[in-house]
């Protein structure tokens, strides 16, 4: 019995974890937006399921569901040619979850980086926390996606699912294909107090960070306080020069220009002068998506009604893949 | 916000592993056809997606889901009283297994039977075994039910349950009732060849064990196979003498008397004639069951319609408490 042959279908989740950062937008967002215009198929899952495998706020877990919602359109996602959804709301998500969970061995999550980071944290993790690669997994497998655009940090998660793919196609026949990695050329942009760290949204110190939503004069205040050195020039050497070069990496990525470019637009600027530079890049192309953010964020209705559309087309994709592997495994 | 008062209901489980013996009749299923008649609301679940924690022969489990339709309808379970279902059809249990095992500690589930018995069998057990104990709560939670009937070996699985029950209750407020054991006076039946052992399906020596769709001579050959002693009389003393009071035993609850009744129907009785009352006895006992899991397993178009609608009913019964509980932890 011969699958026809599978098109390729992007999937990726993002967790609602509140308004992403300017580091989330470039590094993953920018490239969400991209991948819709160039694979035939593209979904993404706001992961609602995963977010709660570490303890949440309901009502704040609602506001940030639609937070995300509105920030994906506003990024650029256009609903038409990516189907936007909240995974919670498909439930062979968790089906598919546990049928592959049967397929995977203990020891094999023990020390993938999710489980190893967070149950640190906590001195002990969840049950989810733990199995979370497998929903990873069945996430992916459920539209029997062929690319996946991942961070290095998720790799080995990605691992997981082509083996599970590979473990079910030969106990119970081929039917998913491996799952490939789409490593973006992430630009990491870094922390504006630590240029030695990576911009997180959960660091202590509030300047830090970078918000997309962040109005003009907080994105001013923020950049100005940016750590850099004591020469006044303006060079790019992120080893000898980390503070500075994340601002030229940055002002190069707002404004899509090139790091050569951007450092030549700060000839006979000192940093100072430069960081308005920079500011006003940053601002030129975040206004849009906060205004966006903010229309978007006035109208739940409206949101609700995506995801539920989103949702309804995720499960007409999902529904046929998980009737058969019922069948496949014999439940049916 | 306070809950209406929720009238009692029955959950139980049993897993698709083919016909079961007499052993399970005796214990577990004559149970159950009492219940359905003591308690308002009854659920019974073919337990599937349990079955593949241990790995399955796809084709074997379809028609051990079949079969254990049949028997379940066969030993009087009336699908009129009992909702009879196929737990792989009701999506809601994996979901709510999901959000259950984020609030389950991972050190939480070390300890249980099931884990510490199965996993030692195959060396290294499966996520979906370690994570099996989850999964009953939410069956069991699912319906918001009351009373749980288990054998002994699973009462710290219920305590899971209950934990869980609490757990969630206290933290997004009251929903789940904590559900009761009902511990049956389970009738142990042993092995006929190791009476200091229980009846098991998987026993190695095939005589050891009565199925409930054992045709007469195949009971009556394992019968007087039974292990006994060198007295001849028929006492009853399973200490002492555990070969002949066992088949005491039987013959008293296949018969629906008392042990003294069966000792004294036995005066006068080598073992050897004792065991052809026995075997009269179980005959007589098994037959229009065997009869009707013969006529129900010729029509598997029926049993498929039988357990839909069972899953159809459960559904009706699952989908607002899984609403509920999404809008709790906050997906809605």
């Amino acid at each position: 019995m011969k699958e026809p042959p599978v098109t390729s279908r992007v999937f990726s989740g993002i967790q609602p974890t509140g308004v992403p950062h300017l580091g989330n937008y470039l590094g993953a967002l920018e490239n969400w937006v991209a991948l819709q215009n160039q694979y035939p198929s593209v979904l993404y899952s706001i992961v609602d399921l995963h977010s709660i495998t570490q303890p949440q706020d309901p009502k704040l877990l609602r506001t940030n569901i639609l937070d995300m919602a509105a920030t994906l359109l506003a990024c650029g996602i256009n609903p038409k040619k990516a189907v936007v959804f909240q995974q919670s709301q498909v439930s062979e998500h968790a089906e598919l979850s546990w049928i592959l969970g049967c397929l995977t061995s203990m020891p094999r999550l023990r020390h993938l980086p999710q489980w190893k980071m967070k149950s640190k944290q906590k001195s002990e993790g969840s049950v989810g926390l733990y199995t979370y690669p497998v929903l990873q997994a069945a996430d992916i497998l459920l539209y029997k996606s062929t690319h996946v655009p991942v961070g290095e940090d998720q790799v080995q998660h990605l691992e997981l699912a082509q083996d599970l793919a590979r473990i079910f196609n030969h106990r119970f026949g081929e039917l998913f294909p491996e799952p490939r990695a789409l490593l973006s050329s992430t630009r990491k942009v870094k922390s504006l107090r630590d240029p030695t760290a990576k911009m997180s949204k959960s660091d202590p110190q509030a300047s830090a960070t970078i918000f997309i939503t962040d109005p003009p004069d907080a994105v001013a205040l923020k950049i100005r306080r940016a750590v850099t050195d004591f020469t006044s020039e303006v060079t790019f050497d992120p080893e000898a020069r980390p503070g500075v070069s994340n601002l030229v990496a940055i002002h190069a990525a707002v404004a899509s220009i090139s790091v050569e470019e951007a450092v030549s637009q700060a000839t006979g600027l000192d940093t100072g002068a430069y960081k308005q530079l920079v500011t006003e890049a940053v601002v030129r192309r975040l206004a849009p998506i906060r205004q966006e953010v903010e229309r978007l964020q006035a109208d739940p209705a409206h949101l609700e009604e995506v995801l539920a559309r989103g949702a309804c087309r995720a499960r007409e994709l999902a529904a046929p893949v998980l009737r058969e592997v019922r069948r496949r495994v014999g439940f049916c």
